[in-house]
């Protein structure tokens, strides 16, 4: 396929330090490239900030206006954003300059403008052969039904294919590099949950706890800062923990009580979350046994998550367990993770559960995320796994446990 | 308008602490009404999640899957999202039980099903009155094209109609309880700047940095804890300072350098934004001459900031100084501000820029943002305003001015 091969430019400011080499740079694309082949998409536009981040090294909280890259078969891919957000793609990414165009500033969050407007006028409008059929990411955060019908009315006869997750699946199995970043993040996850139960206590503010698990996450380990999670934590004591999602308040933790920490070590935007729960006095008995069968079924779990092996094969040797052991969970208990931005740390591809049957793949990191919400409490003991050639290698050598402190 | 009388719920649970009165939450549904009303809207689906949370005390964390309110004439709003966030509704807002509606997670991150049938099927296919004239949130991040697809799909009959913005109008003139909210906000944010300028030095690395930050916002001040702002802290050094929206390294700082701090306080989804600039060694002219006309800058916008003059007003007023003293910016000087949630802390309505003809009212809450990326630096100095009968007060005692440590 002469299309799909590699055009990348060689002159870059040496300022820009991109965290992978542009070899790996240049094997995504081709990977993304094929795959728009096999859709016959003639350009892609991709907004999901993770996709943008993992095509190009594009890194900034700038994802609250529009933007997007533009992945055509001929060209270097072209960032698309706000005017002064240029400066911030100059520094990050690998394209040369040309490669980087910005909109002004009067089209953001504006009524009767939307940069999608001007995206068409300047840079496709005179692009024939890549308005045939172009590629969009129709469920994704930041592509709005605005943008989607603002690029249908000044691109009438161009057909619109859904490329949902398209660049998310080329991203399943991890380089080398991603496995060392997601495993920094793993040191990093181990540390804030030390850190927790260090200083956990009776009386504790909620958002003294949070400030600390950022505290031990941002400060890093082994001599890697960390960056900032994709979600903030969930610390929810007691009641509050029967909800997956409520972040802190400012109310101490009262004695006697439970409280889940779901939260993610991250380095390099690479995620590695991993949740564990903290009893403060003496667990009750349903809590114990909950304890007891959840770390049965994350083993046969874990055991089952080899490759050849489906996601949904995951899902059910732990329902197994689980079900067998007097509790039920109807959520999935999983999904891939890598490089993201908020709101999610999921890779929004493969989960583990009935009905997915993708196939486990050396390579393929996950969150194996086996909580429960009961109606009295939450407990969640999860564990971030790479998939190897031999099986599941959990990434954190936190304790698989209850955390109880008396 | 009889559809409009309220109709509340008097029970809920004891255990929901909500952050505003049910009057207040009433008054909010009834402004919201009026401008569904004045539209012709029947139904009203709210998807961005601070319109979530003001118009009913949501507050979760679980905005990466779908959600929304329905806001009808005839009764409460009805909370949808996925079945396992149906708890954290439960335990956050005002609504009976009975107007918490959870789909299935099947239906989370799927290929085939989309949260919207669900939806539609269940909760809107039969009521043929909430059917005629639908409201949707055409350009929010949590408003996909895919949903939108969903939404046309299932009701075929249906108008649309474009309803971004719609309840962030509403929230435009704060109540005095909000404000109070502010002024919280407005305390933590100046104990995170002082904390800033006592730490930083020459060596210091920029995620410990972050990390001091976030300490500072989340243990709050006097007494109330801080909650997590909707944008983390933005800390440029140097070159990286000529973009607006890069967060961290692992960096040191140099020293002879020059970084800007654009953070916020939080408290209970209300920010106080306000950013600052420090320089470590004896700062170069031209930002000393920057910082000169920036802070004049100020202070002529503010002056103009008051009841009966437009938000172009003001962008002009700061214009005219900065230009005069050699300066240009393209971007817009400031947006409306209050709860939110990422990622963006800004309200979505006003902007300090020329053709924006609101007239600003007292009770309204503004980020003005008069920032400077340049060649070789960047200049934030900004601040948190309320329009009072009298004009512009200023919601932090930050000293105005480039910070120099030398």
């Amino acid at each position: 396929m002469q299309a799909h091969a590699l055009v990348l430019d060689d002159v870059k400011a040496d300022s820009v330090r991109l965290p992978f080499d542009r070899e790996e740079y240049a094997q995504r694309l081709q990977r993304t490239r094929q795959a728009m082949d096999a859709r016959g998409i003639d350009l892609l536009i991709v907004t999901d900030p993770s996709n943008m981040n993992w095509l190009t090294g594009y890194d900034g909280w700038s994802f609250y206006t529009h933007q997007c890259l533009l992945v055509s078969l001929d060209q270097d891919p072209i960032w698309f954003g706000r005017e002064m957000d240029g400066n911030g793609a100059r520094r990050t990414v690998y394209m040369s300059d040309d490669h980087i165009v910005g909109y002004p500033d009067i089209y953001v969050q504006a009524v009767d403008l939307h940069p999608m407007d001007y995206l068409c006028a300047e840079l496709i409008a005179a692009r024939p052969a890549w308005q045939g059929r172009i590629g969009v990411e129709m469920d994704n955060y930041y592509f709005s039904a605005a943008a989607y019908a603002a690029l249908q009315r000044n691109l009438p006869q161009t057909a619109w294919v859904d490329a949902t997750g398209l660049v998310n699946w080329q991203r399943a199995i991890k380089s080398p590099r991603e496995i060392e970043y997601m495993r920094v993040a793993a040191r990093i996850v181990e540390r804030m949950h030390a850190h927790i139960f260090d200083i956990i206590q009776p009386g504790m503010r909620k958002n003294y706890l949070a400030a600390q698990i950022y505290m031990a996450g941002l400060e890093g380990a082994d001599g890697f800062g960390g960056d900032y999670p994709a979600i903030v934590p969930m610390v929810p004591t007691g009641k509050d923990a029967t909800a997956p999602h409520l972040t802190w308040t400012d109310d101490p933790i009262p004695s006697d009580s439970v409280t889940f920490f779901e939260i993610a070590g991250c380095y390099k935007r690479y995620h590695c979350p991993q949740s564990r729960t903290v009893y403060l006095g003496r667990p009750p008995e349903d809590l114990l046994r909950a304890e007891r069968v959840v770390v049965d079924g994350i083993a046969a779990a874990l055991d089952k998550a080899r490759p050849g092996n489906t996601c949904e094969d995951v899902a059910h040797a732990f329902l197994n367990v689980l079900n067998r052991g007097g509790f039920n969970k109807a959520s999935r208990c999983g999904y891939s993770i890598g490089a993201s931005y908020p709101p999610d740390w999921g890779e929004r591809t493969m989960s583990f559960r009935a009905g997915d049957r993708s196939v486990l793949m050396p390579g393929m990191t996950f969150h194996f995320m086996p909580a429960l919400w009961e109606k009295d409490w939450g407990l969640e003991i999860t564990e971030a796994i790479l998939i190897t050639s031999d099986g599941a290698e959990p990434l954190c050598r936190t304790p698989r446990k209850l955390f109880v402190k008396d």
